[in-house]
Protein backbone atom coordinates (compact mmCIF):
# COMPACT_ATOMS: atom_id res chain seq x y z
CA UNK A 1 0.00 0.00 0.00
CA UNK A 2 2.75 2.41 -0.26
CA UNK A 3 1.82 2.89 -3.50
CA UNK A 4 -0.23 6.03 -1.92
CA UNK A 5 2.30 7.44 -0.20
CA UNK A 6 3.13 10.94 -0.92
CA UNK A 7 7.36 12.09 -1.07
CA UNK A 8 8.47 15.18 0.43
CA UNK A 9 10.39 17.32 -1.93
CA UNK A 10 10.51 20.59 -0.06
CA UNK A 11 8.85 22.43 2.66
CA UNK A 12 8.74 25.79 3.74
CA UNK A 13 7.61 27.12 7.06
CA UNK A 14 4.55 30.01 6.25
CA UNK A 15 4.07 30.88 9.47
CA UNK A 16 5.07 29.90 13.46
CA UNK A 17 2.01 30.81 15.94
CA UNK A 18 1.82 30.61 19.42
CA UNK A 19 -0.42 27.43 18.50
CA UNK A 20 -0.45 26.48 15.06
CA UNK A 21 2.58 26.23 12.68
CA UNK A 22 1.90 26.29 9.24
CA UNK A 23 3.97 24.98 5.94
CA UNK A 24 3.92 24.55 2.30
CA UNK A 25 4.92 21.02 1.35
CA UNK A 26 5.92 20.35 -1.97
CA UNK A 27 5.34 16.16 -2.87
CA UNK A 28 6.04 13.63 -5.57
CA UNK A 29 2.27 12.14 -5.89
CA UNK A 30 2.41 7.88 -6.53
CA UNK A 31 1.99 8.95 -10.43
CA UNK A 32 5.22 10.73 -10.59
CA UNK A 33 3.72 14.03 -11.00
CA UNK A 34 4.03 16.96 -8.30
CA UNK A 35 1.95 19.26 -6.15
CA UNK A 36 1.92 21.40 -3.34
CA UNK A 37 0.38 20.15 0.06
CA UNK A 38 -0.56 22.90 2.92
CA UNK A 39 -0.26 21.66 6.55
CA UNK A 40 -1.06 23.00 9.59
CA UNK A 41 1.75 21.95 12.55
CA UNK A 42 -0.65 21.69 16.01
CA UNK A 43 0.07 20.20 19.62
CA UNK A 44 -2.35 17.90 19.85
CA UNK A 45 -5.37 18.44 22.28
CA UNK A 46 -7.59 16.92 24.98
CA UNK A 47 -10.91 16.68 25.58
CA UNK A 48 -13.28 15.54 28.54
CA UNK A 49 -16.43 14.11 29.16
CA UNK A 50 -16.86 15.30 33.20
CA UNK A 51 -20.36 13.38 34.76
CA UNK A 52 -21.70 14.62 37.85
CA UNK A 53 -22.69 12.44 40.93
CA UNK A 54 -26.01 13.58 40.04
CA UNK A 55 -25.66 12.10 35.94
CA UNK A 56 -25.30 15.98 34.53
CA UNK A 57 -22.39 16.76 31.31
CA UNK A 58 -20.65 19.58 32.61
CA UNK A 59 -20.16 21.80 29.01
CA UNK A 60 -18.45 25.16 28.87
CA UNK A 61 -20.17 27.96 26.64
CA UNK A 62 -16.99 30.04 25.23
CA UNK A 63 -16.35 32.60 22.31
CA UNK A 64 -14.43 31.01 19.48
CA UNK A 65 -13.08 33.64 16.87
CA UNK A 66 -12.30 31.58 14.24
CA UNK A 67 -15.99 30.96 13.81
CA UNK A 68 -16.83 34.53 15.62
CA UNK A 69 -19.61 33.16 17.47
CA UNK A 70 -20.28 30.98 20.51
CA UNK A 71 -20.17 27.21 21.22
CA UNK A 72 -21.36 24.63 23.90
CA UNK A 73 -18.52 22.13 24.12
CA UNK A 74 -17.50 20.07 26.46
CA UNK A 75 -13.90 20.83 28.57
CA UNK A 76 -10.88 20.95 26.15
CA UNK A 77 -7.60 22.57 25.95
CA UNK A 78 -4.30 21.82 24.09
CA UNK A 79 -1.34 19.43 25.55
CA UNK A 80 1.98 21.44 26.57
CA UNK A 81 5.30 20.43 25.87
CA UNK A 82 5.87 17.29 27.43
CA UNK A 83 3.05 16.84 29.30
CA UNK A 84 1.13 13.57 29.25
CA UNK A 85 -2.61 13.57 27.66
CA UNK A 86 -4.02 12.39 31.27
CA UNK A 87 -2.35 15.46 33.24
CA UNK A 88 -3.76 18.51 30.62
CA UNK A 89 -7.33 16.64 30.71
CA UNK A 90 -7.33 17.15 34.71
CA UNK A 91 -5.74 20.50 34.59
CA UNK A 92 -8.43 21.60 32.04
CA UNK A 93 -11.43 20.14 33.77
CA UNK A 94 -10.17 21.89 36.80
CA UNK A 95 -9.11 24.95 35.31
CA UNK A 96 -12.41 25.31 33.44
CA UNK A 97 -15.24 24.00 35.40
CA UNK A 98 -13.59 23.89 38.92
CA UNK A 99 -14.44 19.94 39.31
CA UNK A 100 -11.05 17.35 39.76
CA UNK A 101 -12.39 13.65 39.37
CA UNK A 102 -11.60 10.46 41.05
CA UNK A 103 -12.13 8.61 37.59
CA UNK A 104 -10.33 9.35 34.25
CA UNK A 105 -10.73 7.09 31.53
CA UNK A 106 -9.93 7.26 28.07
CA UNK A 107 -12.26 6.98 25.45
CA UNK A 108 -10.77 7.47 21.91
CA UNK A 109 -8.55 9.59 20.18
CA UNK A 110 -8.44 11.01 16.61
CA UNK A 111 -7.15 13.15 14.29
CA UNK A 112 -10.04 16.04 14.06
CA UNK A 113 -9.08 17.58 10.19
CA UNK A 114 -6.89 15.00 8.51
CA UNK A 115 -7.16 16.85 5.06
CA UNK A 116 -5.07 19.90 6.35
CA UNK A 117 -4.17 19.73 10.15
CA UNK A 118 -2.40 17.21 12.13
CA UNK A 119 -4.19 18.03 15.82
CA UNK A 120 -4.27 15.11 17.49
CA UNK A 121 -8.05 14.99 20.27
CA UNK A 122 -7.34 12.35 23.10
CA UNK A 123 -10.85 11.75 25.24
CA UNK A 124 -11.69 11.07 28.01
CA UNK A 125 -14.51 10.33 30.53
CA UNK A 126 -14.27 11.71 34.08
CA UNK A 127 -16.15 10.37 36.88
CA UNK A 128 -16.67 10.93 40.49
CA UNK A 129 -16.79 14.50 40.48
CA UNK A 130 -15.24 16.82 43.74
CA UNK A 131 -16.28 20.14 43.18
CA UNK A 132 -12.89 21.82 44.13
CA UNK A 133 -12.89 24.75 46.71
CA UNK A 134 -9.91 27.08 45.52
CA UNK A 135 -10.65 26.76 41.29
CA UNK A 136 -7.51 26.78 39.98
CA UNK A 137 -7.74 30.15 37.47
CA UNK A 138 -7.49 29.68 33.53
CA UNK A 139 -5.50 30.87 30.91
CA UNK A 140 -5.43 34.82 31.50
CA UNK A 141 -7.43 34.95 27.79
CA UNK A 142 -9.51 32.57 28.04
CA UNK A 143 -13.28 33.14 29.15
CA UNK A 144 -15.73 30.48 29.55
CA UNK A 145 -19.67 29.86 31.36
CA UNK A 146 -19.72 26.67 33.24
CA UNK A 147 -23.81 24.89 32.57
CA UNK A 148 -24.43 21.51 33.59
CA UNK A 149 -26.53 19.57 31.29
CA UNK A 150 -28.52 16.46 31.18
CA UNK A 151 -28.26 13.91 27.78
CA UNK A 152 -31.40 15.29 26.55
CA UNK A 153 -30.69 18.81 26.97
CA UNK A 154 -27.42 18.22 25.06
CA UNK A 155 -29.03 16.44 22.29
CA UNK A 156 -31.39 19.40 22.27
CA UNK A 157 -28.34 21.95 22.32
CA UNK A 158 -26.85 19.54 19.19
CA UNK A 159 -30.52 20.21 17.19
CA UNK A 160 -30.08 24.17 18.14
CA UNK A 161 -26.45 24.35 16.77
CA UNK A 162 -25.59 25.17 20.36
CA UNK A 163 -23.11 22.25 20.11
CA UNK A 164 -21.62 21.97 17.14
CA UNK A 165 -18.29 20.74 17.34
CA UNK A 166 -17.22 17.55 16.36
CA UNK A 167 -15.59 16.07 19.89
CA UNK A 168 -18.41 17.20 21.68
CA UNK A 169 -21.13 15.59 19.24
CA UNK A 170 -19.15 12.37 19.26
CA UNK A 171 -19.40 12.66 23.06
CA UNK A 172 -22.91 13.01 23.33
CA UNK A 173 -23.29 10.38 20.80
CA UNK A 174 -20.78 8.45 23.04
CA UNK A 175 -23.76 8.95 26.69
CA UNK A 176 -26.08 7.78 24.11
CA UNK A 177 -25.02 4.51 23.29
CA UNK A 178 -23.71 4.30 27.18
CA UNK A 179 -27.20 4.46 28.13
CA UNK A 180 -28.66 2.24 25.75
CA UNK A 181 -26.07 -0.70 26.47
CA UNK A 182 -26.99 -0.41 30.03
CA UNK A 183 -30.55 -0.51 29.81
CA UNK A 184 -30.28 -3.92 27.38
CA UNK B 1 -23.71 36.21 27.25
CA UNK B 2 -22.29 38.74 24.95
CA UNK B 3 -19.73 39.40 27.99
CA UNK B 4 -18.21 36.22 26.22
CA UNK B 5 -17.02 38.00 23.23
CA UNK B 6 -14.38 38.77 21.12
CA UNK B 7 -14.17 42.30 19.74
CA UNK B 8 -11.31 42.21 16.55
CA UNK B 9 -8.98 44.70 16.72
CA UNK B 10 -6.99 44.09 13.69
CA UNK B 11 -6.39 41.34 11.58
CA UNK B 12 -3.59 40.08 9.08
CA UNK B 13 -3.56 37.76 6.57
CA UNK B 14 -0.88 35.76 6.54
CA UNK B 15 -1.36 32.80 3.72
CA UNK B 16 -3.84 32.60 1.20
CA UNK B 17 -3.77 28.58 -0.24
CA UNK B 18 -5.22 26.75 -2.40
CA UNK B 19 -7.12 25.12 0.34
CA UNK B 20 -6.62 27.32 3.72
CA UNK B 21 -6.08 30.53 4.53
CA UNK B 22 -4.54 31.80 7.81
CA UNK B 23 -4.86 34.96 9.63
CA UNK B 24 -3.68 36.74 12.80
CA UNK B 25 -6.38 38.76 14.42
CA UNK B 26 -5.75 41.10 17.74
CA UNK B 27 -8.82 41.02 19.69
CA UNK B 28 -10.26 42.96 22.84
CA UNK B 29 -11.26 40.36 25.61
CA UNK B 30 -13.91 40.49 27.43
CA UNK B 31 -12.06 42.07 30.50
CA UNK B 32 -10.55 44.77 28.32
CA UNK B 33 -6.97 43.32 27.90
CA UNK B 34 -5.86 42.14 23.80
CA UNK B 35 -4.74 38.87 23.02
CA UNK B 36 -3.90 37.42 19.54
CA UNK B 37 -5.97 35.14 17.81
CA UNK B 38 -4.79 32.50 15.06
CA UNK B 39 -7.25 31.68 12.69
CA UNK B 40 -7.43 28.92 9.49
CA UNK B 41 -10.13 29.52 6.81
CA UNK B 42 -11.54 26.76 5.29
CA UNK B 43 -13.62 26.38 2.73
CA UNK B 44 -15.75 23.35 4.62
CA UNK B 45 -16.47 19.93 3.80
CA UNK B 46 -18.99 16.93 3.27
CA UNK B 47 -18.34 13.66 4.36
CA UNK B 48 -20.53 10.17 3.32
CA UNK B 49 -21.24 7.20 5.09
CA UNK B 50 -21.79 4.94 2.04
CA UNK B 51 -23.49 1.48 2.77
CA UNK B 52 -23.89 -0.84 0.44
CA UNK B 53 -27.12 -3.57 0.09
CA UNK B 54 -25.29 -5.97 1.84
CA UNK B 55 -24.99 -3.96 4.47
CA UNK B 56 -20.88 -3.22 4.23
CA UNK B 57 -19.28 0.45 5.25
CA UNK B 58 -17.46 1.66 1.69
CA UNK B 59 -14.23 3.70 3.00
CA UNK B 60 -11.28 4.91 1.38
CA UNK B 61 -7.88 4.16 2.05
CA UNK B 62 -5.37 7.46 1.21
CA UNK B 63 -2.15 8.90 2.48
CA UNK B 64 -2.69 12.00 4.46
CA UNK B 65 0.75 14.20 3.89
CA UNK B 66 -0.58 16.72 7.66
CA UNK B 67 -0.11 13.11 9.19
CA UNK B 68 2.75 11.66 6.90
CA UNK B 69 0.80 8.03 7.21
CA UNK B 70 -2.19 6.37 5.52
CA UNK B 71 -5.94 6.57 7.10
CA UNK B 72 -9.10 4.46 6.44
CA UNK B 73 -12.24 7.18 6.08
CA UNK B 74 -15.17 7.76 5.22
CA UNK B 75 -15.28 9.38 1.70
CA UNK B 76 -15.47 13.29 1.98
CA UNK B 77 -13.97 16.08 0.29
CA UNK B 78 -14.46 19.83 0.06
CA UNK B 79 -17.12 22.32 -0.65
CA UNK B 80 -16.64 24.24 -4.10
CA UNK B 81 -17.43 27.47 -3.62
CA UNK B 82 -21.18 27.76 -4.66
CA UNK B 83 -21.74 23.84 -4.54
CA UNK B 84 -24.68 22.96 -2.21
CA UNK B 85 -23.36 20.31 -0.05
CA UNK B 86 -25.48 17.83 -0.95
CA UNK B 87 -24.20 18.54 -4.62
CA UNK B 88 -20.61 18.12 -2.89
CA UNK B 89 -21.50 14.70 -1.34
CA UNK B 90 -22.79 12.75 -4.49
CA UNK B 91 -19.45 13.87 -6.13
CA UNK B 92 -17.16 13.17 -3.57
CA UNK B 93 -18.66 9.79 -3.12
CA UNK B 94 -18.77 8.98 -7.11
CA UNK B 95 -15.27 10.35 -7.79
CA UNK B 96 -13.54 8.48 -4.77
CA UNK B 97 -15.53 4.99 -4.49
CA UNK B 98 -17.42 4.55 -7.95
CA UNK B 99 -21.06 4.33 -6.29
CA UNK B 100 -24.07 6.70 -7.15
CA UNK B 101 -27.03 6.43 -4.49
CA UNK B 102 -30.44 6.68 -4.58
CA UNK B 103 -30.74 8.00 -0.98
CA UNK B 104 -28.94 10.11 0.48
CA UNK B 105 -29.61 12.07 3.95
CA UNK B 106 -28.19 14.52 6.28
CA UNK B 107 -26.86 13.16 9.51
CA UNK B 108 -25.03 15.95 11.12
CA UNK B 109 -22.70 18.62 10.44
CA UNK B 110 -19.93 20.08 12.81
CA UNK B 111 -16.85 22.15 13.19
CA UNK B 112 -14.11 19.82 13.22
CA UNK B 113 -11.37 22.23 15.29
CA UNK B 114 -13.04 24.92 16.78
CA UNK B 115 -10.39 26.19 18.45
CA UNK B 116 -8.62 27.58 15.30
CA UNK B 117 -10.03 26.47 12.39
CA UNK B 118 -13.79 27.46 10.64
CA UNK B 119 -13.84 23.99 8.63
CA UNK B 120 -17.37 22.55 8.63
CA UNK B 121 -18.10 19.06 8.12
CA UNK B 122 -21.51 18.06 6.76
CA UNK B 123 -21.96 14.15 7.49
CA UNK B 124 -24.79 12.46 5.42
CA UNK B 125 -25.95 8.93 5.34
CA UNK B 126 -25.45 7.01 1.35
CA UNK B 127 -28.27 4.19 1.20
CA UNK B 128 -29.07 2.24 -1.87
CA UNK B 129 -25.85 2.29 -3.92
CA UNK B 130 -25.46 1.54 -7.49
CA UNK B 131 -21.51 0.61 -8.86
CA UNK B 132 -21.18 3.63 -11.76
CA UNK B 133 -20.71 1.81 -15.00
CA UNK B 134 -18.13 5.42 -16.14
CA UNK B 135 -16.28 6.01 -12.79
CA UNK B 136 -16.44 9.42 -12.17
CA UNK B 137 -12.24 10.47 -11.98
CA UNK B 138 -10.38 11.59 -9.38
CA UNK B 139 -8.83 15.33 -8.69
CA UNK B 140 -5.08 14.76 -10.15
CA UNK B 141 -3.58 15.19 -7.02
CA UNK B 142 -6.01 12.11 -5.61
CA UNK B 143 -5.13 8.82 -5.07
CA UNK B 144 -7.55 6.51 -3.07
CA UNK B 145 -8.16 2.76 -2.42
CA UNK B 146 -11.70 1.61 -2.02
CA UNK B 147 -12.28 -0.86 0.41
CA UNK B 148 -16.00 -2.46 1.95
CA UNK B 149 -15.94 -3.68 5.77
CA UNK B 150 -18.55 -4.33 8.16
CA UNK B 151 -19.63 -2.30 11.20
CA UNK B 152 -17.70 -4.85 13.25
CA UNK B 153 -14.22 -4.74 10.71
CA UNK B 154 -14.39 -0.85 11.13
CA UNK B 155 -14.54 -1.14 14.87
CA UNK B 156 -11.28 -3.60 14.63
CA UNK B 157 -10.06 -0.65 12.67
CA UNK B 158 -10.59 2.01 15.06
CA UNK B 159 -8.51 -0.35 17.73
CA UNK B 160 -5.79 -0.91 15.25
CA UNK B 161 -5.79 3.07 14.81
CA UNK B 162 -5.88 2.57 10.88
CA UNK B 163 -9.39 4.29 11.13
CA UNK B 164 -8.20 7.28 12.72
CA UNK B 165 -10.15 10.35 12.30
CA UNK B 166 -12.96 12.50 14.28
CA UNK B 167 -15.61 12.24 11.53
CA UNK B 168 -15.33 8.21 10.78
CA UNK B 169 -15.00 7.48 14.53
CA UNK B 170 -18.55 9.50 15.02
CA UNK B 171 -19.43 7.36 11.89
CA UNK B 172 -18.94 4.28 13.45
CA UNK B 173 -20.59 4.79 16.46
CA UNK B 174 -23.38 6.37 14.57
CA UNK B 175 -23.91 2.74 12.61
CA UNK B 176 -23.48 1.27 15.98
CA UNK B 177 -26.28 3.26 17.18
CA UNK B 178 -28.61 2.60 14.48
CA UNK B 179 -28.06 -0.75 14.59
CA UNK B 180 -28.84 -0.84 18.53
CA UNK B 181 -31.71 1.53 18.45
CA UNK B 182 -33.19 -0.97 15.21
CA UNK B 183 -32.72 -4.09 17.41
CA UNK B 184 -34.66 -2.68 20.22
Amino acid sequence: MNRLNEETIAKEKIFSGKIIDVYVEDVRLPNGENAKREVVKHPGAVAVIPITNEGKIVMVRQYRKALERQLVEIPAGKLEKGESPEITARRELEEETGYGCESLKHVISFYTSPGFADELVHLYLAEGLIKLENKASLDEDEFVEVLEVTLEEARKLIEEKEIYDAKTAYAVQYLTLKQLSEEI
